[in-house]
């Protein structure tokens, strides 16, 4: 009989199951209903009691509803005496509310860490966040995943030769992500610049390194309106760019995301499924790689007590 | 200059108007939009260094988005360095989700009051929570209006005569309610007395008390689907009640509620304002009287270091 289960919650099911089907195993039985005022009603249908306890949920839009069901599914994950209670979060919600930027801001994304561990989580699993000293947020233990192997190993098996191939970061927070990227494919990199070169002007954009000629792989964490990507294509094909393919770990692609990148000159946008695409954000021009055999090496390691930081890179 | 200061979030920002009307002062300048993948985006606009900040949410529907709402809200102002944060809250969401009823349920309403606490509220203003005992779920201050005296006094001034009232509580579990309207009107109680003789019988309604030829004023403290109060005043009207009134602290009103009421044997259904009723909850049965002033004079109180206790009844 074994002691380890997983329970998924609504906003990624499918991400859920493909985890416990790599693990062999079945999904615990819950579910989340609503009461006719809209109250969340969770039911854990077994006995989980002394078992480690692995919640699958990313809170994606709705971020607030997808929060609180996972807050109330740990509430009564702890008190139907689990042994320990782990929060699988693909996607980490609020993450970009990491500190704060103006007076009098909310710093949403610590917030979240001190109501998971309130609720009762002991150990959470993430995936690419988008300040990795959100992990210093947390007082309980956290394994950071990254997905930059899974999308290089994407761009590699394309057999692009390495001396045509550059990876751009967008801006200059993301350079750490594009050169990891750019070392395990042998390429160099390049970085968007932009400012302001007076209040009021026109953002200017700058190449920092050589595009000319070259296929362009952009990398950012989250893609979110897309207006950085597309803008970004657009000026490494004006900089005599020969092609340019976009990837990111988590597609947000919130307003106006899809029609951007249709209307844009990137050829493909390679992201995860660490958030679940709705219908209306299914594209020819995006392709979805899978975290689940990443996320259940993570999950089978914390379960025997084994080192997860191997699979950080 | 005051030291005062009183903040509207977005489930009932009429009431926050009123209370603030009442205290004559203005409401503090605060936004809480959304970022375009939905997240919330808070921003308060205006110096509360040192402040006793107030925050008027009730966690009404939709409960998830009202209480992130208020917990990021709580952040921004202790980050905001006030000396004080205030919640008042006049409708408690979750609270009728208060102890394991069945194993493996998570106990909600002690989450929501965690949640604040670790948000960073110091103080909690309630009124009539489903169980009192809720008030022992918070290790910080709270105090805990009532709205009887408010609901008392609208019959009380309908000069109906004394003999003919009869205060009836829709199950056990209000009695106590009752009991105190009844005080207030020196009328006698009665109690709808359900039970199911046999598993899968129908339940038999019982009236334990006299109400015939009575105008009967049915007490509660949630109205929901209202399926227990319209299916109660059928009953009193069976044994020979002659009009049947009705009344609740906090109308929540969902799914068929409106309907119930509009098509049973209810005069009236009085309820307080501590939801916001949207525009198809709005009947010509259904009277909203308001608890701004008694709202106002906690806040009052709490500010002032004075007992709130007095306006417990
Ligand atoms: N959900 C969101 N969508 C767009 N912007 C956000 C969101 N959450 C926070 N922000 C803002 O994004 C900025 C942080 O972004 P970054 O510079 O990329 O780390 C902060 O100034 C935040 O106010
Ligand atoms: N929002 C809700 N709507 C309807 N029933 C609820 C809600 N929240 C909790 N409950 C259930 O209502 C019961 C408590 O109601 P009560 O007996 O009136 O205190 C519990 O068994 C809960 O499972």
């Amino acid at each position: 009989d074994s002691k380890l289960k997983i329970f998924s919650l609504n906003s990624n099911n499918p991400l859920a199951k493909e985890i416990a089907d790599e693990m062999g195993v079945e999904l615990g039985k819950s579910s989340v209903k609503h009461f006719s005022d809209g109250e969340v009603q969770i039911s854990i249908e077994e006995s989980i009691r002394g078992m480690d306890v692995f919640i699958v949920q990313s809170t994606s839009a709705p971020v607030n509803e997808h929060l609180m069901e996972l807050l109330i599914m740990i509430d009564a994950v702890k008190r139907a005496s689990a042994r320990t209670v782990n929060v699988v979060m693909p996607y980490y919600g609020y993450a970009r509310q990491d500190r704060k930027a103006k007076a009098r801001e909310p710093i949403t994304a610590k917030l979240v860490a001190n109501l998971l561990e309130t609720a009762g989580a002991t150990r959470v699993i993430v995936l690419d966040l988008h300040a990795p000293q959100i992990q210093g947020f947390f007082d309980i233990l956290i394994d950071h995943l990254v997905a930059v192997p899974l999308l290089a190993d994407h761009f590699g098996s394309k057999g692009f030769k390495e001396e045509e191939l550059v990876i751009v970061s967008p801006d200059h927070g993301g350079v750490t992500r594009a050169r990891k990227m750019a070392e395990r494919l042998k390429a160099p990199i390049a970085i968007i610049d932009k400012r302001r070169p007076k209040p009021n002007v026109a953002e200017v954009m700058n190449i920092v390194g050589n595009v000319e000629g070259k296929v362009c792989i952009l990398i950012d964490d989250i893609i979110d309106t897309a207006g950085t990507i597309t803008i970004g294509a657009e000026a490494l094909i004006k900089s005599g760019a020969k092609e340019v393919y976009a990837c990111c770990s988590h597609p947000v692609l919130s307003g106006p995301a899809i029609e951007r990148i249709e209307n844009s000159s990137i050829k493909e946008l390679v992201v995860t499924n660490t958030i679940q695409l709705s219908e209306d954000k299914i594209s020819p021009k995006v392709k979805q790689l899978s975290v689940a055999k990443l996320m259940a090496d993570a999950i089978s390691r914390v379960y025997e007590n084994k080192s997860v930081s191997t699979l950080f890179d």
